[in-house]
């Protein structure tokens, strides 16, 4: 086998472990040796919990026993998803009460897999927030800056890392307003948001049942077809039928639309160019654009800045379940709960009835293109001193999830892959938002696009070492 | 054929049509001759409409069309169902916006089946209480008491008086919070609450969307059951398999539990006793009753008594979708939202949580017993003098949903049916409560239950003829 296991993709992995050209542990100890603890992906990094699993999914593989396209694959998992064994914290400073421990089918279908779980990822406090900061455990570093720290993304903030650093192969993550898209566009991974109700969220920490979705972010967009295709089975997935392969679609089997835009006006140096170059680059290689409208971008604008579904469903949550944790909230999250006792119930409502309104409309958006392109992230990774304090940290977290929450309010799928670096050389994420349940057909497209433009690798090349 | 067709069960009709012996049209024209205006039943009565119906139900089956069981049956349609070229008032003074007269697939089905409509029958305004009373448009009459007007039950008002006087067979009904069993149980009739999400309420205007669900009322436990098979049908159930035939069990196959004393207290005269002597009827011919839990009981009255969720709910839809209906609340419903815009959005979660919470553990409660009794109202049915203002309203109605809403709170399915008369003359439902989607076992229950004890005719004698 070649040196650096870890630098195949996971359908060549699959394939070689079924050959017996590679071993699980093998594998699994190419990528514990790629872990770097100064970028500080991991709540709970656990090694020999990984390797254990290694060598039951290698043992599996001896007696013949097939169970699945990630047996054997190195899996990071964010820590608001409860994992039989491990603790879960959440963000939060103390470990959760064990009702909320208890594993659900997402993990459940990994396990089955006989997939490897290389630790639990770092996580904004209880999800809730874009940035990646977490004043208790502290942030982890993106990658793309050798110099300066700046944030990685989140609220899965460190799945992205863990990618990048080659500690796991696929990371999972959820998002509720963005959480796996900004991390996965912010370090130049793929990010794969499933539609509203498609993945089972039972055994994840709830921020919103409203907006909740799980995801995955993967260095590649095969990558991300191929981990979709193992994880949509039927006990994750509330999809009437899953999906047994996803395969490319050919340049002119679509229409990419540029939606609404204010998904384009006011990003960060380098920004909107990078994507315009990525879609021109399409267009010469005979893929369709097309001006497209998508007004539910300022509906879903104006719930993000309101701030109501999420924070009272989150709020109430904690109250009534979690009463002990309000009290230690970090900063950067209690100061979206501050004033949450005077929302009413009317306006709460009201809210719920705009998204309902929004999600009715949004299947209109998608007749006239299949995919709706933009930025995924307006803004340039901030450094993390200046996002440290609620005064700097409010207006770009918000501005983080600006394109992202789209996709959640209007109960989409969406996908993010990196396409080019910003002004600051930081990583650019190119969105897709499709049809709720349309997850075959955006990873089709996305198969075609990072066929045309590169990977990550190809198009990026390789993050700047870090430099300590 | 006999003289009065309709006194035939529903199943007997279905047989005779098929047979040729009754027409649709005879037997439409016999419940035409059954209405009693001065009982007010009907906001809209339709007998032309009803006439025609009958008339295409006669052609298919005089083509050999059978298009389902209800096919040529009189059914009467509560005024908050939307109804093809039928307005809807929901019990409001003005007809409600087009966008709200949309047939959904319980009339549908209906009509499909070429049932008969005879119109639309009084509700309370929104279907905001259990009495039956509507200031705008007067409250139908209760049948039992020839002297005095008192109230019917509510909110489905009209629907159980239409079955008395004999215009229709079948009744549409609707119960939030016990507004099919209510009047059911208040006019001596059948009444059943179908399981939360069991049937859609597409095209039934919301209340609540939190504790909705659709209903029917029947003269007897037999056609209850047949009714329900004949709308069971895929387009309506949310039910993975529907059922297709219901078949009384024997004395010896189930068990009654007796539930939470809560729900046999502080009734009015003669109301438990004669609830007491049906279940020692059934005792003595067989049937295992025992004492059984059902705490939730508890939990359920708080719910009921704080009026959050399915307020909250409500007002929020009026204020959005009906502003114009707010200044003209009756003012019986008025009161109910007085002080809905202080209710916080954490408040309003909270009860969401609540009623999880006790569907989480309702269950739990039929591991010793399949159906828990009750009565179904605990009051005898007021005079409409002591309850046309709030102040006389008020108490009776929260106490007349008492013992129906716990089915409500906690998703079950649920039915009544009529067992003697209370010290003042006036019917009295004997209620089972039993598990969500268990209409089947359910049904087969109380169908061996009213083969025991006799139907309404058998076992309540007809109503005092109304004296006018």
């Amino acid at each position: 086998m070649k040196s650096d296991p870890e630098t195949l993709s996971l359908e060549e992995i699959a394939i070689a472990f079924r050959e017996g050209k590679l071993k699980a542990a093998e594998l699994t100890e190419a990528c514990i040796d790629s872990r770097n603890e100064l970028l500080g992906a991991y709540k709970s990094w656990q090694p020999d919990v990984a390797r254990g699993m290694a060598i039951q999914a290698d043992n599996a593989f001896a007696d013949a026993r097939d169970l699945g396209p990630l047996q054997g694959v190195p899996v990071s998992i964010k820590d608001i998803y409860a994992v039989s064994g491990m603790e879960i914290f959440a963000g939060s400073p103390r470990h959760l009460p064990d009702k909320l421990c208890v594993e659900g089918p997402f993990v459940r279908c990994l396990r089955d897999q006989h997939a490897v779980f290389t630790g639990k990822t770092h996580t904004v406090e209880f999800a809730c927030g874009g940035l990646g900061v977490n004043s208790h455990w502290g942030t982890p570093r993106n990658p793309w800056d050798g110099k300066t720290h700046r944030v990685p993304g989140g609220s899965s903030s460190g799945a992205g890392v863990s990618l990048l650093e080659g500690s796991a192969l696929v990371a999972l993550g959820s998002d509720t307003g963005g959480s796996v898209r900004v991390p996965a566009s912010m370090t130049g991974s793929v990010g794969l948001k499933t539609s509203f109700g498609r993945w089972s969220l039972t055994g994840i920490f709830p921020l919103s049942p409203t907006l909740d979705t799980a995801g995955i972010l993967t260095r590649t967009v095969a990558d991300a077809a191929f981990a979709f295709v193992a994880i949509d089975a039927e006990e994750v997935s509330g999809a009437s039928q899953s999906i047994s392969r996803v395969d490319a679609c050919d340049p002119t089997d679509f229409v990419i639309g540029t939606g609404d835009p204010a998904l384009w006006e006011d990003c960060d140096p380098g920004i909107v160019d990078a994507v315009q170059i990525a879609l021109n680059e399409l267009g010469e290689k005979g893929v369709r654009i097309t001006s497209s409208n998508l007004p539910e971008v300022h509906g879903a604008v104006h719930l993000l800045n309101t701030s109501v579904v999420g924070e009272a469903e989150f709020g109430e949550f904690l109250a009534s379940e979690l009463p002990a944790w309000q009290d230690t909230l970090d900063p950067l999250v209690a100061h979206i709960f501050a004033n949450i006792q005077s929302v009413s119930a009317i306006d709460y409502l009201k809210q719920r009835r705009l998204i309902c309104q929004l999600q009715r409309s949004a299947p209109a958006r998608f007749e006239t293109c299949d995919v709706v392109a933009s930025p995924t992230v307006p803004i340039t990774p901030p450094r993390l001193q200046d996002v440290a304090e609620v005064e700097g940290y409010r207006p770009s977290n918000l501005k983080a999830l600006r394109n992202t929450y789209v996709g959640n309010a209007l109960g989409l799928c969406s996908i993010t892959l990196p396409v080019g670096l910003d002004a600051a050389g930081l990583p650019v994420g190119l969105q897709f938002l499709a049809p709720r349940h349309g997850e075959d057909k955006l990873l089709s497209i996305a198969l075609c696009v990072e066929r045309l433009l590169g990977n990550a690798n190809e198009r990026l090349g390789k993050p700047p070492a870090f430099s300590g």
